[in-house]
């Protein structure tokens, strides 16, 4: 199940946000759609001036927190994240696209979290505004060290993209507040929150200040989880066994819950949170990699064995249940109660992203393509102002109305959130997209998505620079113009996607037999300005099967282009997805068609229906056989869903 | 959709218990079981003396509310109704099988009800013990006239069975106690109870008493309920909008889940609490046999089209959701988080019988049948001592254990719940089954359910004794043997059940042309004693299919042999029965095996399985399609599933 060891590879990094331009003709309006649109609105939301939604009040929270403000805490405990994701979001946007006005909005916000920040460097809305004196009292619900991480990761995308250190400063010294107080020596607190976050956080911070005492901290917030005795057992039995959401009595910490059942190492099986748990496992993948740590690495690959293997949908999507926003258990994936938060599918690229830098498998890069191409995207409205919290596989809207067991899975995407984690994290995402295209070492460069891009690399032997025309996802051609500043060898990695047969790769136009390893194709040759790799991967309609364990897909089949999973509407089929029949051999034809304010890919089937109208009102079950009619069905690509009328959708489809 | 309206048929009645005994291979070990093993197991259950199991309180809180005993309550605020339904089943048991010592215990439990009487009448012990001066100010949750009215039933079935009257006299003081603070005249309550039972008591109680005030309090509160303003939305603002289960502050009272959303006369459609919805329907046909209601008898006749033809399962279940144990809507059945409460399917069986008595359709019996044969024998352990309150179409053992969304449906049967209503709702039925095989208008008897039996029937010509025998529910062959006190011209009317293709009907070994009406064969002639009729109904195995609108079944089939449903167990097939697949063209082949101490019929056939071998456990989805292997797939009774070890389970099985 788990491969053998292997020593882990030469430093592979991402490559910096500045580095890499999007010129992609599917991303570009999603980067432009966050910056001109996604931002400014949730800025609008932040400041609860979007009618119609329920109030954030996390600006608001900050100038009772500054003083500028009387009033009372409003919203979640964690409300002060949203702005923090806001920010980061805004620091990646800037880098690449400066823009005055944004500029000044994000120096104001920050001018502000400055001013909410106490004098010993403690900063969080909540405990200054509603519970002070209660600090570091209750880590397991508080989320004081998750907004601590949200802000520092905003901090270093802010410096990274405009030079600017007052939020840096800010969270510096935040960091070293927490640090004086968490920790394995005398007098500090042997403890970590009880959302995971700030570990992935500190890593950043360390990157971008060298101080290796938030490395340290990081890497003690990671080795402590889970260890007994338990630091949430503990620290409920001092709180007098009470919780923040119970607002009295608790019960025992669910430790699973939080992923600190047992030590991170010995974790094998992906439980709880699923948004916790991809952060912790982010965090653990980073520090696998910094601290050459193979038990760490060990525990990774386990870890995501279990978790795409095991418990993730076909979209890229983790979290089988509502009750916790939760894993369940291996195999347990059911279509219409599924949670498959948005946010989650977020930690997952982040993770996939960190073990693509320890070893280059193409899986890493399969799933991350699966959950941005399906499930992030598709938690966004095409018109950027509307989310998905929950991403279904199965919507029968008048159940999400009428059975309380499926109302968390809504039919329409929700103008935003009293908990709003899911609409600023897939901004970030989006506008962080340049990270995750490539990774290099000092003498190969990986591609790992095709997004189309210009985009400058470091190597020993120089700087090269990269031009990346894609046709993905609608089509698998691939261009890639290298101009290294001066001719020499290096060697450019190509990822083979998973989904295809095989990839033609040619080289200045003449095919090469490159190397292909763990889904990468390895081109080593002296590069000279101009060559171009010009790859081919065939994307044509395929049926995906579910393993027979996975209950809740027997007899049911899912379509996938490329990358792109796909789903039946109702509005293209009829009206009861469920009799809609996809038989094994018919044909699946595409279509490019006009959707959305651009166009797609469609796929087609002559396929069959049960009839209804031979069911008369008064026979709810019979003995005669149903009978079938033709049907033309219609398949769209699962990110585009929910964007016309409401109604049914179904990515897996009965088969015969 | 419904029926136009037809004249009530004259008045049919039930027949009293006393004159019908069970003789029957199938149903008299039942009958046994109750009286030997259920009585007595809910007797020390009552008492708190069954290890292991949850402490009921029951006998405890009557003990502290007369005086007896120092303590606090303990249990649900409706604990008192256990104590009830036992002394019901006990009533009837004794009514057919006098036990001195039975009778003791059931004296000594009156005795001790008596005391715990308040001079006034009242009777309650959460209210007399716990919250002395609350009394009638929250009849939305805490459940006094459903106390109340299972106290009647006990007392109008102990008075039957025993002719003893003093519980009859409590509950009549305590009746008389609630027609006087309930009515609609001036300085009376408006109300009625948030969980309707009452009304179907108090008929009980005007037949045995012959006190109209019963009737027209019953009248009362089924007319009152729905009517504006809403009495439970002034209670809750009367109360400062609080509730007993969130013990505080509470939301707007749910009224749907009350049925109290609209007038009764109004409503069609079955919604909120199931049992609730059941016991209130039941109310509504006995006032609209009693008062001859015609528009009581539409409301009926549109709650019972949308209940069976919209919303009940095809083991004659109920109950889509958990939450709120409750109705959803219209073709909303998941086989996987149903709720399918056992009590539910006995309120069912009640209102059917009610609805035979308004008019002879076979399709009430049809219903009786079904949820009697299935469901409520399903409901309890062959050893008389475990109990479902869930009954599900699907059981994965695994799920139930680790997915939140699924951990109502239990995988074995439980020894005794905190809320224990099922467990004495069966033991009440079966001991009172003899009220369900017939009714009688003076010239004609009816015959719903062939179990076999010695009644006496009065009819205006003079009494007939019968004799049934059936082979019920393993072959379709029944002797009824008639023997008048002295010979005379009646009617006849056997059911053609609805699962059969049409019965073979004969008199004294002679083939005749009965009248077929709605389901039942009408045989008038003048009868002579030792006539016999034979009723052959096949019973073979059928394939039943589900309506297309009812999503959770498509592509999927259940087997019926004769009134039982028969599911896939684990044990018998292989594990992941979501992999087996009958084909629509494999015969169903029947073999009568040992099985729960006695024989029983299980079906078989060549099917077909998805194999698991030819997957590896890192492929969660893969393009090649699924490989199959023959199964030799066995069906057994859903009745007497989860009597062998834990296993799967499954009613609707794939088809192709």
């Amino acid at each position: 199940m788990t491969q053998s060891n292997q020593l882990l590879q030469p430093d592979v990094q991402g490559l910096p946000l500045k580095n890499v331009q999007i010129r992609d003709e599917f991303w570009s309006s999603y980067e432009a759609l966050v910056k001109d649109t996604v931002i400014p609105y949730q800025w609008e939301a932040l400041h609860d001036r979007i009618q119609g939604a329920e109030p954030s009040y996390a600006i608001r929270n900050f100038r009772i927190a500054a003083g500028l403000e009387e009033g009372e805490y409003g919203g979640m405990v964690f409300q002060d994240s949203d702005v923090a994701k806001w920010l980061e979001a805004v620091g990646y946007a800037l880098a690449l696209h400066p823009d005055a006005e944004l500029e000044r909005q994000a120096d104001e916000t920050i001018d502000l979290i400055e001013a909410a920040q106490l004098p010993d460097g403690y900063l969080n809305t909540f405990y200054t505004v509603k519970e002070p004196g209660n600090r570091w009292t209750n880590l397991l619900d508080c989320h004081e060290m998750y907004c601590a991480g949200h802000m520092i990761e905003a901090a270093v995308a802010y410096y990274e993209g405009t030079g600017k250190r007052k939020l840096l400063d800010v969270v510096c010294r935040f960091a070293d507040h927490i640090d004086e107080r968490f920790g394995p020596e005398p007098g500090k607190l042997r403890g970590y929150d009880g959302h995971q976050e700030v570990e992935l956080a500190l890593v950043k911070l360390y990157r971008v200040t060298g101080e290796k005492r938030y490395l340290k901290l990081a890497e003690f917030f990671i080795d402590e989880r889970g260890a007994e005795p338990h630091f949430f057992v503990e620290e409920w039995e001092k709180r007098g066994r009470t919780g923040h959401w119970t607002k009295g009595p608790s019960g025992h910490p669910n430790l699973a819950y939080h992923q600190a059942h047992q030590p991170v190492r010995e974790q094998s099986v992906a439980v709880g949170h699923s948004v916790r748990a991809v952060y912790m496992y982010t965090a653990m993948a980073d520090l696998a990699l910094l601290n050459r740590d193979e038990a760490l690495l060990e525990a990774c690959r386990k870890l995501w064995d279990n978790t795409v293997h095991k418990q993730m949908y076909i979209t890229g999507s983790i979290g089988s249940t509502f009750h916790g926003e939760a894993f369940t258990f291996d195999y347990d994936l059911p279509n219409d109660t599924n949670y498959s938060e948005t946010c989650a599918s977020v930690g997952l690229i982040f993770w996939a992203k960190r073990m693509l830098q320890l070893e280059a498998k193409g899986e890493y890069a399969d799933v991350m393509e699966r959950a941005l191409y399906n499930t992030v995207i598709a938690g966004m409205a095409a018109d950027g102002k509307h989310y998905f919290y929950v991403n279904p596989m199965e919507v029968w809207p008048e159940a999400s109305d009428k059975n309380p067991g499926r109302r968390h899975v809504k039919a329409v995407r929700q103008a935003w959130y009293g908990c709003s984690c899911c609409p600023p994290n897939v901004a970030r995402l989006i506008a962080s997209l340049g990270e995750y295209i490539y990774t290099a070492s000092q003498d190969t460069v990986y591609a790992h998505l095709y997004i189309g891009n210009e985009a400058t690399v470091s190597l020993d032997q120089g700087s090269v620079r990269l031009r990346m025309e894609s046709g993905y996802p609608w089509n698998g051609a691939v261009k890639l113009t290298v101009e290294p500043e001066q001719a020499g060898t290096f060697t450019i990695a190509c990822r083979v996607p998973g989904w295809s047969e095989g990839m033609k790769l040619t080289v200045n136009g003449e095919q090469v037999q490159a190397e292909v390893r763990d889904g990468y194709a390895y081109v080593t040759r002296s590069w000279q300005a101009g060559d171009t790799i010009v790859l081919d991967a065939e994307m044509k309609p395929v049926r995906l099967y579910a393993h027979p364990r996975l209950r809740a897909n027997s007899g049911k089949v899912s379509l996938q282009r490329g990358p792109l999973v796909y789903c039946l509407e109702e509005q293209d089929n009829q009206e009861v997805l469920a009799s809609v029949i996809l038989p094994r051999e018919a044909e699946l034809t595409e279509q490019t068609e006009p959707m959305l304010g651009g166009s797609l890919v469609t796929l087609s089937a002559e396929g069959v229906a049960e009839t209804v109208s031979d069911w008369d009102d008064r026979q709810l079950y019979r003995q005669e056989p149903k009978q079938t009619e033709r049907l033309s069905l219609k398949a769209v690509p699962y990110y585009a869903w929910g964007n016309r009328q409401p109604g049914e959708m179904q990515v897996w489809i009965r088969t015969q």
